[in-house]
This record gives structure tokens, sequence and C-alpha cells, in this order.
């Protein structure tokens, strides 16, 4: 089940502003609904807080492992991105956060779900 | 015939707002004029209002089923368009939707209606 | 000749605005001046008045059957795009229309003309 | 030599704004510095004045026969621009005008070089 | 390990402003949680300070030089780009600069990270 | 050696403003550092004064001419990009003029470099 | 349901071999084991034999409706192919003939089907 | 765990050779050594025996549920494509087959594997 | 006129056999019916003969300038490809040699023409 | 001038047949005529000897410095092909090899030579 005790996070290396984008094309998690499996990519922008502030970087294997937690879930396509988003959220109180989660076709219906955290600039939408 | 009844929702996941969008490649109706079938895409791009006000998502397996009631209907583009906006307002009342529906040549002619809900903001149009 | 008796028009199913698009990629009228055959593509773009206000959409195999009636007519490029728009908003008095016809290559030129009528918003242009 | 009297233009056909645009592609003269020929094509778009107000439009096949007059003469490419611009602005007395010429490459340069006439609006610049 | 020193510069050859930019594919890096090796692609991008004030611009083959010294480092995406910037940062004192890594995907994940030194014009960014 | 003598200009054929572009793709010089020879692309693009102030272009062979004179020359990327840009504003005075250089990859990093003589508008940028 | 008697012939123009392709973008029948519409592209391609053996053609409108009559119907992807086959050669006793369809994605898996009539061409399989 | 017992065939429609091809997408397993999910797309084509020799199709459903079946399981990429032929080759016993597995990168490396069952035609390998 | 006096040779550099292609874009010439000019591309694909046999092959700047000399005669596209295939074949008695001419489109056709001298092999035609 | 003196070969380290490309970008000489600069791409494509009959490749970096040597060279295209041929024939003494040059337009006509050593094999010409 999604589990953000795998996340870890890691001092951010500066106090001058800096964005960060991870793209992660490998997710799957179950449809609660049927039962059957849904593939998808998830997309995490942010910016961290300043080193002076206590900020921190997500850490990518533990990324990885916590994005591998959902492989058994049934649950929702709106459910995961907001799920990602607090999870990341709480590990890290980013200045600002976008989740983005790109839902491959079931049914013949392909999906696309944004979350944010924070005030993201129109430029990173 | 279109049956709005088959269509679900369930309770948006979060107070913070966040932006969902589904496309279906595979929608077929029938014209009214000369009842040969008619093909396109129906595209769904909404807001939910928050969970704290009740806000829901429609489901996609009755989204699917929903789509697919329109199978032997004898319908205009513009109805179709109209008529799945106010389906789906009905059951949701989103923050606010948008429908686009791209529509295969017939007779030489391509054709795209767009119609919307609430206050669509201009990037999401 | 052009013929806008052909033109049929039916009430739009909606007080709500929406956006209509049609493209007819199979035009062909003749060069008053050489006599020689022009082909071209005709996209109409419109928002329809509402229903309540008496609105209409134009009909789509009227519409294919009007665009026929120019076959045989010896008409400028820029003549085409003036009477289409004058005839297509003399049936549906649209709340604002666009005509936008692109003509194929004649001794080397190729030709792109707008119309419109009412106040057609930039991001339709 | 480049001939304006082949140019002839018709009454525009309406009082409501329009836009015209004409492409051609196989525009040639000759470098008055190397004697070698020079390839091009011609890009014009204009807005004629109202109808109402005596506004014309270039008739094509005097405009390609116009454009084919320069095969003969050596100019400069910032030349033959504004001497197009300059004879179709007097015939036509358009709203705006824009003229561009794309140059194909001469001892490995290739250029482009725009003028216009009257007050062109940024978007169809 | 990554060394600064083999940075050099040479003064800049203007007081007018001008923008220079260096895009290198063959980044390598470690990983510093898995040891695994990181390759991706760093875009840098300044406009030094003026001739008269001392500006200077970073010569290109000890900027390669530079780069390839993080070859056995193990360091995590966003310290090396804060490395990178506050590295040239402190050789060129440039007016304004962005430094940003692509990075090819592992374990399924791409990242992209950007920080900037003074304030970058939004046209850059 | 690099040769301004080289350059010639003609007199500008207009008072209205009008703007020039020329891509040269087979530009070389060598690098002051290896010896390695280095290729690249330079665009030049300007706006000519108004022909009543004594505006004018430069001679397009006489272009080609000066910049095969940087062929043997060892100059910096920053330094070739200036060069161009201070010898042709001495010729022409333009209203405004932006100088790009694209460099192929040397030792796997590519570069771009873009200096401005007046003030040229954003669009041109 | 599937009706063979709606398909129509003309006779062959000539002696001389020639072969003939349609494409129809738009069959649509239903899956017999879910219900849910399948959605495909049927390729036709053949020979006719020679007008003196009384050789014929598809009728195209004829085609189409046929195509249309299984809109309803329950059956596998296999034995649409196989039936389309058969049906048509059964009409035209064509010299040979390929059927071939591309099925949409159902659950993940896109599917091609094959089926041929007499000796096939490599080159048109 | 990889369970032929969800396959389920059915009778071809057909005595006449013809060709099928299935494309999975979605395909998902765990690596034997690291426990991490790997992800690939899974192609099945087979010609089918006669109809009058007992052939059978793999029904489309039941495929993608004997799919879905590996997604727990730890298993190598080759031992993978040899149980899907062996297990489909089992249950439909067709006139030739191959199995190809193509998987996304891990590691920076790319792979695909191939077998058969019969002897597959060159033109289809 | 065409002329080919203005062709040069120069002595093939080898004895081994060797094969060169140039391609002219920038041809034109006029039609002999109507009088306007046409555009097309030149294409001359040869193998000189050995050098010990007196073989050579067609200098470029005197190829160009035959080309241009082309430029006001009033020709049929299938004269012009004779034309050039008798010219070259008699300055450079090549082994084999190919002319093809692509032209623009006239009237909506575009149109392909190729003349040969000797046996061109197979896969250079 | 050519140098072979600085093209440098190494043992080939194999008996079994194996086949290299290398391709250059960035080759310029000056043309014998006009004195101008000559931009092109030479492809080399070879299979050495055997090791055990003495086979050898050449080294990267001198045909790097090779190549470099026609910078200041004037001579035709047709001879540099044959030139690089003959040099690298004699370092390597190869199995086979094609030598192909592809020159930028000059005067508008682009072009290729090839030229080969021993009996090159049809799929690698």
């Amino acid at each position: 089940m999604p589990n953000p005790a795998l996340l870890e996070a890691f001092p951010t290396p500066s106090d001058t502003p800096f964005i960060v984008e991870h793209v992660a094309d490998e997710f799957t998690s179950v449809c609660p609904v049927t039962g059957h499996p849904d593939f998808g990519t998830v997309t995490l922008r942010f910016q961290p807080r300043a080193k002076r502030d206590g900020g921190t970087c997500v850490e990518l294997k533990s990324l990885k492992l916590y994005l591998q937690s959902f492989r058994s879930e049934g649950i929702y396509y709106e459910a995961v991105t907001n799920r990602i988003r607090d999870d990341l959220a709480a590990v890290m109180k980013p200045a600002w956060m976008l989740i983005r989660t790109d839902w491959k076709g079931r049914g013949g219906i392909r999906s696309i779900v944004r979350a944010t955290s924070g005030d993201v600039p129109a430029q990173w939408m």
C-alpha cells in the first residue's frame, strides 16, 4: 500500500532558489472499481525552500520505492494524484509543487490529473 | 438512448483545487438527417469543487457506459456536446468544466464543437 | 451558382454559449479571369446566439450542398470568402463568425483570405 | 524590367474588414553585382480598405505577371522588397500591408527582408 | 573530484552586453546512494559583465575539463547543479547566469534541475 | 585575418523602416587555445536607418568575403561575435542590429553567442 | 446483422490487371464476450479478374452500407475479418484479395488480423 | 503467479489461413534479482490451424487476464518470453507463432527477446 | 539560349571507377506555349571514364553557367532533359549518365523526366 | 596541403570480419577555380582485413588531423574523394572501402561523390 515512510529527503544544497523536475514513466496502480491495473506517468515539479530555512529535496531512489508502493493499491486517478502531492508536501514542505499524472487509455479513455501545493508560478504549470 | 442515470460520481479526495482531463477516442452516434453513423473524440476537462463543499469526480467506467449510450441515438454534433455538458454538470456540479468534441470528416467536412459550464480559465480552453 | 437557399439551420440546443468549427477540405470554384478551376479549404468558426434568443446552427449536409453550389461559379477568392460570410450570417445571425479560405497554388501563388462577422475574440482568429 | 502597369485591381467585395495573403514561391531576379540569378519567395499580406472607401484587391494573374517582370532585372534583395511594397501600395492603397521576401542561399548565405505599409497589427507581422 | 581550479576565464571582448550559451551533452557523475553512474546534459547560459567592469568569459576547454572532474564524484543532481552554478559564478561574476541539468532516466525516472545566479530575464529561463 | 575593409554597403532604398536577415551557414575560424578549426552559423538581423538619414545595407558578396577572412584566425567565439557586430555597425550604422553565432560541438559542448547594437525590439531577439 | 445482400458489384473496365485498395477508418462492431463496442480500420486490397473473364469491382456506397451492418453484431475480430473476406470473395471472385483489420486497444492490447483469398503477391501483403 | 488456466480459446472461424497479431503495451512483472518492477510490451503473432483441423484463437479478455497474472512474479525477461510462448502454444497449437517482448530501459539498457513455435515465415519475424 | 560552349571539363583524377552526383535546385526556363516561366530541379548522375582512357568531369561553375543559359529559352520539359543529356554526353563521354528533371506544379500537375546515356546500372536509376 | 603522413593505423583486433563507419561533418577545402571555400561531409566505410592477415584500422585522431590538412588546398570535389580513398587504402589496405563526400550547395548546386576500393557489397554502397 502507498507508504510515505519510504520517502527520504536530504538538505537542499543552496539558499538560492532552484527548480527540480522528476518524470516517472513506469507508474502502476489498480482500478478500485474493476480491479484491473492502471498505467501512467507521474511528473513532480517543485522549488525547495532555502537551505537556511531547512529546505529539503526528495531522494530519488526513495521516490522510486514510494511510487512502487502503489503497485497493488486499488485507488482512483484523482486520489493517486492528491495522495502523492500530500505525502511529498509533508516530507519536503516545498516553496511550491505540481504533481501531474498522465494515464494510458482504459475503455478508450485517456486521462490527465494535476494537483498543486503552494503558489505555482504560471510558467511552471 | 443517452442515459445520464449511468453516470456515477465519487467524493473528490481533496480540498485543494486540482484539474482532471478525460479523452474518449471512440465515441459514436448517428446523424439525425442521413441516418449514417458519426465518429468523434470527446474531451472532458474540469475542476471539481472542494471536498468540504461536497465536490465529486465522475467515475471512469460509468463515464464509458454513459458515452456508449449515445451509440444508437440520432443527434446533432451540437446537441451531443451540450447534452454531455448538461448531464455531467448536473452530476458533478464542478467549479468549471469544458466539453470538446472533434468529429471525423463527413462529406468532406470535419467539425469541432466546444461547450462550457462555469468560468473556464483561459489557459484551459 | 452560389445558392444560399440551400442552407438550412436548426435551433441551437442551449442558452449557454458554445463554439462550432467546420472545416471543408474539398471546395472548388472557377477563376473569373482564366476560367481555370480553383481548389481550397473553407473553415467556418462561430458562436451561435442563445436558444432563448432564437439562435441557430447551420445543418451540415445543407452546408455541404451550399459549398458545392460554387463549383461552376467564376468568382474571386476574396468574393468567395465574403459571400460565404454574408450568406451564413444571414441564415444564422451568429454571435460572431470567422470564415477562412486557404487556396492551393495557381501560377505558383498560394493564398489565404479571412473575413469576419461580429466581434471575433482574439483567441479564435 | 519591373512593370507596375501590369498590376490590376478590382473593387473589394465588402465593407467589413478582411485580410488577404498571397505567397509566390517562384520569384526570380538577377544579382546586380555578380549577374547571377536570385531565387526567392514573396509573401504579400494586407487588409483592403472598405468597399465604400473605394478599397481594392490586387488581381492574382496580374500579380503573377508583375512578379515575372523582375525576371531579367539586376536588383538588390532590399530594393526588390521595397519596390513591390511601393508598387502595390500605389495600386491598392491598402489599410495596411506587409511584404516579406525569403531568398535561397547564395555563397552560403540565406536572407529574409520585410517591408511594411501603414500600421501592421503585431499578430500579422 | 569537482575541481574549480580547472576553470579559466578570459576578459570579455566588449562593453556592450551579449549572451553566451554552452550545452555539454556528455556529463557524467555518480549517484551517492547507489554508486551507479548518472548521465546528463549541462546547459550554461549567461551575460558577462562589461569589459570595463572586468567582465570575463569561461574558456571552453577549461569548462570541458572542469565538467569532466565530476566523473568519479558521488553527488546528487541538485548538488551538481548548484555546485556548477557556484563555481562558475565565482570565476566569472556574470551579470546573470542559468545552469540547467537534464538527466537520463534512472529507475524509470528522468529529472531536470535549474539553478540561477543574479536576475535572469524571463525570456532566457 | 578579419578584414573589415572588405565590407561594402549601398544606400538603403527607402525611408520606410524595413528589416533584413542574413544567415551564413558556412563560417569557420580557428580555436586560439587548441589550434583546431571551429565551425558555425552566423545570423545577422538589422533595420537600416532611413534613406534620408543616409542609411545603408551591407552588400551580400562583400559580406561573404568578409566572413571568409576569419578562416585562418585564432579567435574565441565571443570575440568573433563582438568583432562582427562592431565591424558591421561601423559600416552600416544601423537603427539596430543582432549578431547570433551558433557553433558546432567541440569536446561535446555546443555554444550560442548573441551580441547587439542599438535597441533590438523583443520580437527580433 | 452483417448483410452481404447489401454488396453490389459492377463490371471491371479493363482486361489489363490493376489493383484496388479501400480503407474504411470508421468500422465498429460489438465484443461477443463483454458487450462493449470495438473500433477498427478495415483495409480491402484486391486485383479484379479481367473484364473478358467477367471480373467485377465492389461498388463503394454498397461497401459502406455493408460495413455499417456490423454495427450491432457481437463478433470476434477474427470472425469479422474472415466474414468480410468470404462475403466480398463471393460477390467479386477476385484474382486475389487481402482483408486487414486494425483494432484500437482494449484492455491495453491492440490487434491486427489479416485474411486472404487467392494468391496475394508478396509486395501486397 | 503466471496462470495459463486463465487462457481461453475459441474455434477459428475459417479453413483458409489467416494471421493474427496482438500487441499488449502494459505488461509488467518483477525482476527476480532486485525485486524492482519491469515494464514491457508483449507482441503475439500467429497463424491458427485450419478450422477443420480443430484450430483455435486465443480469446482477448482471457489473454489480458493471463498477462496480468505475471504482475507479481519474479521472473527474467527470457523466461517471461518463453513461458508465454509455451502456454499459448499449449492452448492454441497454432500453425506457427512468434512472441516478442520489448522491455523499457533499466540501468541504461533496453532489451528485446523473441521466441517462436513452429516454422515462422521470414516476412513475419 | 542554351549554350553548350559554356561547359568545361577537367581530367578525371583516377582510373578507379567512381560516381558523381550534382543536384541543381534553381533551374528555370520558359514554357514555349504560354510564355510563362517554368521552375525545376536538375539532377545529374554519372560515372566518368577512367583517367587512362581520357575520362573527364564537368567543372561545377561551368555547369552552373550552362544551366543558367536556359533562363530565357522557350522549351518543353522533355526537350530540356534531352538537351542537357546530349550536351553533357558530348563534353564528357561518360561511362554512363542519368539526367533527371523534377518540375514544380503548373495547373496542378507536377512532372518528372529522366534521360540516360550509356548503360546506367539499375541501382543508380 | 593534404598530408597522408598524418594518418596512423593500429592492428585490427579480430580475425572475424567487421565493418567500421566514420562520418566527418566539418570538412572544408578550397575551390580551385574560384578560390572560395567548399564545405562538406566525408563518410568513410570499410571492412578491415583479418588480424592474421595484418589488417589495420585508421586511428581516429590521426584521421581528424589528416582531414584538416585539406583546409587550405585548392582541389576539386572529385579529386578530394579519390585522394582520401587512395591515401586511406594505402595505409589500411582494407578488404573493401567506400568514401562518400556530400557537398553543401554552391551556386544552387549540391553534389555527392562516391569512390570505392575493392569490392564493396551492394548493401554498403
